[in-house]
């Protein structure tokens, strides 16, 4: 991770711009006069979905859907095109000079996780519907079409599965996946797609419902969630790589339910006992692989004893948890994999318990884009934004369509007390650097070609 | 523990059964006549409050209602008096010879904990109800007026409180018991008292609701729930004393919620992997405590991070789960239980969260009445059932009778399959065994003043 800006103060260089006459200054300028109209979009949001001391914007449900709905209000008070696509993802366009051309596609997200932050998908699909309206105020025609993509069903917290918008538009949507549930309705993914109006059908037969082919780049601007550009004091980071994932949704540890206190130690097959002591050991692996230089997370998200069986006074004979594993390569993936499956079989001899694993969802690695990592950097500089390459721990909408074959760009935006909590934070003027950078990038794009 | 039974084919001597006319000969035949409904009352049971393998009966709810309804119709129509007390527990009366005598309390429960076995408190109700019944269908007067007593209200996988309706009587229920929320329904028992006709407000008064002096002795039968009769092909226990308990429904781990992608391991306070190296240090200081000859049990029943806020992909920032300590004697539940706080406060120090305990419930231990345990003992030797003395790990209705100053004694039924599980099992010979038992003890009580 190094640091590859232009100093603050350095004025852009108008011949990096393109054929466009907007320059830098001016875009500073037009992204200044947005950031009232950006900071309102956020509270719109925020009140929409507010959760206790959070948000929760459940995918595929009516807080998503509210969201999409501010967000498409707000594009047709700007003139621009609104349509939802067979997957009911909001799609909003601005017309490019020439038609024939391969498009841009500005894409995040707008569901949360349950009681999390304002901004962990709606900065990214802010910021793309604002980079429109600013071209579209200043009656700019960009070199190429522009498409905002809010994608629907981001987060895995909800089905499992996650970018489950940009799976269902690439044809990824598998029946198995169809009939995931989802943790608070408890009803199918398919019907909750239906229930906004995707085109279930097309999307079971597997089909990819866009043209790859048709598109120049995917670029997402997201929070980084994480706690690196503040720590390191940049604004803006660059985007590497996306960490794959590898996860159970639920690992069962089955033993035998007994009296509490009638029941001596040597006689318990105690599940909590036998699942604690299996989350101690995997942490203390994962303690090893990283003083060995390894690049991986574990975590034990959910965890729980059955409350219609469960008791004070009861030894507990079942309990469930979650195991998510995200690495960089998928090696050590699979290879951390192996060695949670082995502590499991360990426990079970020792504690007279079974563990019981789920079919692992995995998401495979993605790396961004080198010609379009380095075309950012660059912008980022032109900007006067000072920022840094990183890679992404987090999982994004952006690594599906990577892996797709499509020429694919992240920036982050620093942000404060992590994501995916109520306490999330991202200061506006961070979100502006993000945005001037954005709107540079779409006035003077790569193409897949060149 | 020893065995301290009379060969199994020796005659009851006349001498012991007192005044009464039935001798042991008389009482097996007696006995085995009632065990067609024995197991009839056992069938209905089970069958008003199947649920999923195992069988639910709310503390003060619906189906524990419905099992009161059956023992008091089959009462009545063995013509014998029923009542229900101040506190809606189930009475149901034989009287004796003499009018101003102490009576005798035959007492147990037909709660459940949720998807429990059918035994658990039920063959005690059902066998102090065939015991009135037997001397009833043979015209015999007792010595002493006879009461059976169904306490509601004795699990405390309900309200997290214990022996609830035996508490009630003995004017031990505070207005903080009154406040508990049972776990399915989160209503105070207080209303739920209400629902089931009990006076709540002489109850909040606290003043005993009987006079303790008025009892003779408290007399339950019961299943042992461990395994050690079983262990020891022994079809009764006499019970010597009851292990008291300490517990916590709620110890709260608030570390810090944090997206499990982008927060590396050594900046996450996560209250799952804390919570988990607690049990498993916990369980550790158990094992060694054993080792040391203490004897004690310790369990968490129920753990759980919150659904509304937890996430596959998030760092989990809180969970919750329940702590039991039991043990024969005070000293030893007080001093494991600074070692659990000692051992939360090193994990919390170590890693960056804090654990908060709420109240603790605490039952102290009973001892048992010396002489009705000699008696009880002597008894199985007099109707050739091969017995042993044993503690009782688990907690009963009968302790609380103990701890009031009134004379207790315990038979254990041997059983299978432990208990608080739908596996548990009980043979109706060993329940027949301990019948005949029960009607000796019965037809020849101790008085409080001999």
């Amino acid at each position: 991770m190094r640091t590859t800006c232009a100093p603050l103060t350095r004025e852009a260089d108008p011949s990096l711009i393109g054929f466009d006459p907007m320059r830098g200054p001016e875009i500073a300028r037009g992204v200044h006069a947005l950031l009232p109209v950006a900071e309102q979009l956020f509270d719109e949001l925020r009140r929409l979905s507010r959760d206790g001391p959070g948000v929760t914007r459940e995918a595929f449900g009516p807080r998503e859907s509210e969201a999409h709905e501010l967000i498409a209000r707000f594009a047709r008070e700007e003139h621009l095109e609104v349509d939802r696509d067979t997957a009911a993802n909001l799609v909003v366009t601005l017309h490019g000079r020439e038609a024939g051309k391969r498009f841009l596609v500005v894409g995040s997200h707008l569901d949360s996780v349950p009681r999390g932050g304002n901004y962990d998908g709606a900065a990214g699909v802010v910021a793309g519907v604002l980079a429109l309206a600013l071209l579209a105020r200043n009656a700019i025609v960009p070199p190429r079409t522009i498409k905002l993509l809010a994608l629907r069903g981001e987060e895995s917290a909800w089905f499992g599965k996650s970018w489950i918008g940009a799976h269902a538009l690439l044809g990824r949507l598998s029946s198995v996946d169809l009939a995931y549930l989802r943790v608070d309705s408890a009803r199918p993914l398919g019907d909750h797609l239906r229930d906004v109006g995707a085109d279930v059908d097309a999307i079971a037969a597997g089909r990819p419902l866009m043209d790859r082919d048709a598109l120049a780049a995917f670029l997402e601007v997201h929070i980084e969630q994480g706690p690196v550009l503040e720590a390191r004091g940049l604004p803006v980071g660059v985007v590497t790589a996306i960490y794959g994932n590898l996860r159970h949704r639920r690992v069962v540890c089955r033993g035998e339910a007994a009296h509490a206190g009638a029941t001596p130690r040597d006689l318990r097959r105690d599940a909590v006992v036998a699942t604690a002591d299996l989350i101690v050991r995997v942490d203390a692996q994962w303690a090893q692989w990283l003083a060995r230089g390894k690049q991986l997370v574990v975590t034990h998200g959910m965890i729980g004893t059955d409350a219609r069986e469960h008791s004070i006074s009861r030894v507990p004979g079942e309990v469930a948890m979650s195991v998510e594993i995200r690495a960089e390569d998928s090696q050590t993936l699979a290879d951390f994999h192996r060695v949670v499956r082995a502590e499991a079989e360990s426990v079970a001899q020792e504690r007279g318990v079974a563990f019981e694993f789920d079919e692992p969802i995995v998401n495979v690695p993605a790396a961004m884009d080198e010609r379009w990592v380095a075309r950012l950097d660059a912008l980022c500089g032109e900007e006067g934004v000072a920022c840094m390459r990183l890679p992404s721990g987090a999982g994004h909408d952006a690594s599906v369509f990577a892996n797709a074959g499509i020429p694919t760009a992240m920036l982050f935006i620093r942000n404060q007390y992590g994501s995916h909590n109520p306490e999330e934070r991202m200061e506006t003027a961070d979100f502006a650097a993000a945005l001037r950078v954005l709107v540079r990038a779409l006035l003077d794009p790569l193409d897949r070609d060149t």
